[in-house]
């Protein structure tokens, strides 16, 4: 059958396909993963490329502008190729394939409260780890087999009744304990109340010994290579996702597993881990074999999905997930691509909506070890919520959106290198930007659309609805068919293009605040509390580096408290995974975290929607619950239409 | 290149091999075990077939006679194919391609003390087991996992803080919750102090629960069909190992393995249990995928064989085993073919020679549970003997060989459907044979050598030496350079041979017995004991339904004891991995078992040879140590010359 050759701009990589095949999956199939919000049906827009040469088979669609239909955009999940073609693919969705963050102080990464505290919670004692023996050569009085020599000395070192090992392993032990006279490197993994013998090498190894941890978001994931030797991070990567060519919801995703098996989502997480891993080891001089453990830390169903299992009826009531808290398995079983007896591990989650990446952010910020009132915001592509101290918690998940993600916002982009993560703008139309790494800017992140929105309203670019308003500024213009404002020019492909944010966008964060603030106030409603009860508000998530709490509370997201009880906490699903990492006693306490934690569905309170209208305004319609906000924006703005606060 | 085909008579199997293979290679790559105890080097004869048509290439030997010679006969490991060939493989090799024995009763097999005392020794909980659980339904106010519900369910029936589980079971939940309304069965093992759930089947299937025993001889392997539920044997089959084609002695093969790897050894025993568990499929209405689990006991080297672990440091002092108590190992990784996520657990061994049938023997006798001073001999390729009671054990193995399991003996067989297994020959040349099965004689098994010796030594046919006495029996002739005594006839692919005990194999079985009862006096001297201090003489071994105490005492294989004292066991090996599956105490009983015996090396004993050497008369050089014999026999007989007695 004839063939065509479908080169995707800016990586390079070819696919050759069968005629008719889509550019969405000409695409998957060279692994370019591009955004697919519907999973493919035509709905969304997401999915736009454009193409530089060739013809491709297209239908007709009122997502795609006529000035985008003339620079040769099309959906990728509708256009059919009918022979060689080139494409370019939209930069804010090729982030992962070009350069990406790597902090520069990474060994300590968005140092927090939390990780401050870390090292006096926990006593150092990683899950798995490597111990060096020299065992009593065998003589005539002292016959015993290889495998009592060994977990004999073992035993000395650590106190275990039982010592589990695969049949492999057992096999290994006659050759290994004489490869260095003796002397001998054990692998001990934690399973449960067991210790298992992962493998065993000849001579002193114990150095040897690092881990991953893998935060799986929705969106993003974020990989770090840690030293379990010196509890030092090493480096650390990130990506978007692949399974957005899924859909960008969850339950898209799940629906698609339900119809095509859950492997092709596995098998993308899967890769998205493997090949940061790659990443970090050619940059390091760690061996790949001496990547010992994995500990992932994500949502119910991310989890799912890196494990394989079916997640279908997370999305049915009564939302039962396969488990909350899976069992480690071996690296090889799961395909992650560290020494194939590693064990990989998961963060064990509370419910089916609020995962495991949540229980390391309790675990991280010591929520659950204080008498404080504490609210802790996680903000990734939905929020999750929690409230508690050490005597109760309880939390939810608000639908917020990927928007703080960069995930659907036009110029948005996740925080990695070249993302806006600060914004000021003046009422003369001045504009302050950061980037992250200083380097010039290839699209806005979370913080710096918060950032944004908050600065447009207070200099009244902006309504109480949202609305930009064209009058107040040079920066606001009209493309599209609808309106924008100009934040900062940037180099795509060679080209000069605006970053801008447009009213979609606007609209877009503002469901996102407003869920939030929904949730939030639920929680604190159902508890018997109001905001002013909260001794610390903790945001975290990896949106930016920093987080400007004014304008949070000028958006609307979180109540209005003194800026002082507001910390921004950083990526805490990460930072529990490496407490969790290192210290068999934090796992156990997450484990206890997750128990002891009350799932809140917000789907059961009677008003939600009424709520959640209210909370789309700036910063909500009833003014008197954002006081500080009140005084210095006064009523000069127009409201909209208001809705009844409860 | 040209290839030949050679037939096997009986078995008719057919091997296509090119120029030049042996016929021995032959017969191994279709599965033919033919003996050879030099590992194919021409040197002990043990392979001889006979050649019916057709030429091979064959060096002269002294190993076969000319009569041999004319009739065919060759050395399978030194005959090379020429042209396509018709070769017989002499009956008693090929027993295991043959019928053979099922016991009538099999749920009670060899019904001994050891098993009826089993009931009230150890209680009712198989190591592997199948538990059904009615799984509450989820709904909104109990949304748990699948994961978590299975587990509060199981705790709620078992006191376990935690279960293992591997990835595919937690894969597997959901749609096996969901397969028959939440009424689930799990199967459950004990692996040291953890609970491992191995697999969760729809709907109740509990009853359906079966293991397999395997006791995995040097020579012989018995495998068992054991209902989980009701603890009945349902059926078993037993058949040479094909490692016999490796070499007869362990240390042969432990030499083949060290030169080749284990696993041609691995496979062929493997691959004896797969077949032999086949045929108890076929038979019974039990679907493999209910066979969950297989407990298997045999001496050291076997387990390190079965295992595929490196045996060749058994065989060099300090005599260091890989392991004395392999972990339970999942079957799918040892290859054998019941359910492939049951597990293959192993009876702990004492030490590199000592092995895991003697544990099963001590467990299945009560040996370490009374305070009698008892002596167990194990009788099958080699004999192991352990002296002892509940407050100390000593055990040694005695270099007996294959004689009493038939192996080595010209018309020697394992103890299974027409063995002759009791002989009973009068003055007048008259003979009393009784078969097992009553069926038509096929060869000689242990119990019937032992009476047909000691009976040819109280009627004078032997002298003392065990030389046989031509002038005193018209059954006595010369064949093949030697004396025979002709026992019986018997149908061989449609010819009548005769079955004889030749002057060789009477030699075998007086070195058999020298060592045996060499090794008993041994551990009787080293811990101060005379034989009439022993309460009990427990003769264990798969070598025929029962075994005449008086006619071992007149062979000189064991002490002057009165015949009360003397009991026949059975198969301890099999009865007591029996009771380690079918109770968890047993088997954590069995470990304390190996761990408390202490191992006597019999090489350590300044005059072994001297004492090995006045056992072999009959009795005994010192007719004093049998005073209930020389009564019977006087002075009568020659005695060959005399050794100095210690």
């Amino acid at each position: 059958m004839k063939s065509f050759r479908i080169r995707f701009e800016p990586s390079g990589k070819t696919a050759t396909v069968c005629p008719g095949t889509t550019l969405l999956d000409a695409a998957r199939s060279v692994g370019i993963p591009i955004a697919s919000a519907c999973g493919g049906e035509g709905i969304c827009g997401r999915c736009r490329v454009q193409v530089l040469s060739g013809t491709v088979a297209a239908e007709s669609t009122h997502l795609l502008t006529q000035e985008q239909i003339r620079e040769g955009f099309v959906l990728a999940c509708q256009a059919r190729v009918s022979e060689d073609t080139l494409v370019r693919v939209p930069v804010t969705e090729t982030d992962r394939e070009a350069q990406i963050l790597v902090e520069p102080n990474a060994d300590q990464p968005r140092r927090s409260r939390a990780e401050d505290d870390q090292g006096q919670r926990y006593p150092y004692a990683p899950i798995v780890s490597k111990l060096c023996l020299h065992l009593p050569p065998p003589t005539l009085e002292d016959p015993v087999s290889c495998h009592e020599r060994l977990s004999r000395e073992i035993r000395r070192r650590i106190d275990t009744p039982h010592i589990a090992m695969a049949l492999e392993v057992v096999q290994s032990l006659p050759s290994q304990h004489r490869a260095q006279e003796w002397t001998v490197t054990a692998t001990l993994a934690t399973r449960g109340d067991t210790i298992e013998l992962l493998q065993v090498e000849g001579g002193d190894r114990a150095i040897a010994s690092y881990a991953i941890l893998a935060d799986i978001g929705t969106s993003t994931i974020v990989v770090h290579l840690l030293d379990l030797v010196t509890s030092r991070t090493l480096d650390m990567e990130t990506c978007y996702n692949s399974q957005m060519t899924y859909g960008a919801e969850l339950t898209r995703r799940i629906a698609y597993a339900k119809r095509n098996g859950p492997a092709p989502l596995q098998e993308a997480v899967v890769g998205d881990i493997n090949r940061l891993v790659d990443m970090l080891v050619a940059r390091s001089s760690v061996d790949r074999q001496d990547l010992i453990a994995c500990l992932a830390s994500g949502n119910t169903t991310m989890m799912h999905f890196l494990l394989g299992l079916d997640a279908q009826h997370i999305r049915k009531s009564p939302y039962v997930p396969a488990t909350t808290n899976p069992p480690p398995v071996c690296a090889a079983d799961v395909g992650i691509q560290i020494n194939p007896c590693g064990v990989v591990y998961s963060m064990p989650a509370i419910g089916a909506w609020v995962g495991g990446d949540i229980t390391s952010g309790i675990l991280a910020t010591g929520l659950s070890d204080g008498q404080q009132l504490t609210l802790l915001i996680d903000i990734g592509t939905n929020g999750e919520i929690v409230l508690g101290n050490a005597d109760w918690m309880i939390a939810c998940a608000a639908s917020a959106g990927p928007a703080f993600e960069g995930s659907g916002i036009t110029s948005g982009m996740h925080a990695s290198q070249g993302a806006i993560e600060h914004i000021k703008i003046g009422r003369d139309d001045s504009i302050h930007i950061e980037t992250i790494g200083n380097v010039p800017p290839r699209g806005i992140c979370g913080s710096g659309l918060i950032d944004a929105i908050a600065g447009l309203f207070e200099c009244g670019r902006i309504d109480r609805s949202g609305r930009l308003q064209p009058d107040r500024s040079r920066r606001i213009r009209e493309a599209n068919g609808q309106l924008e404002f100009v934040v900062a020019a940037c180099a795509d492909a060679g080209r000069q293009v605006d970053l801008v944010i447009t009213q979609s966008d606007i609209e877009n964060v503002l469901r996102a605040k407003a869920a939030i603030y929904t949730g939030t106030r639920i929680l604190l409603e159902s508890t018997g509390h109001t905001p002013s009860d909260i001794d610390q508000l903790l945001i975290a998530g990896g949106f930016g580096n920093h987080l400007d709490g004014r304008n949070a509370i000028l958006l609307g997201m979180i109540p209005d408290l003194p800026v002082e009880r507001i910390h921004f906490v950083g990526n805490t699903s990460i930072l529990g995974a490496r407490m969790a990492m290192l210290s068999s006693d934090a796992l156990v306490r997450s484990e206890r975290i997750a128990r002891s934690t009350t799932c809140y569905d917000l789907s059961t309170y009677l008003d939600y929607y009424g709520e959640f209208m209210s909370a789309k305004f700036l910063p909500h319609t009833h003014l008197d619950l954002f006081p500080s906000i009140a005084k210095s924006i006064g009523q000069a703005q127009p409201r909209g239409k208001e809705h009844t606060d409860r």
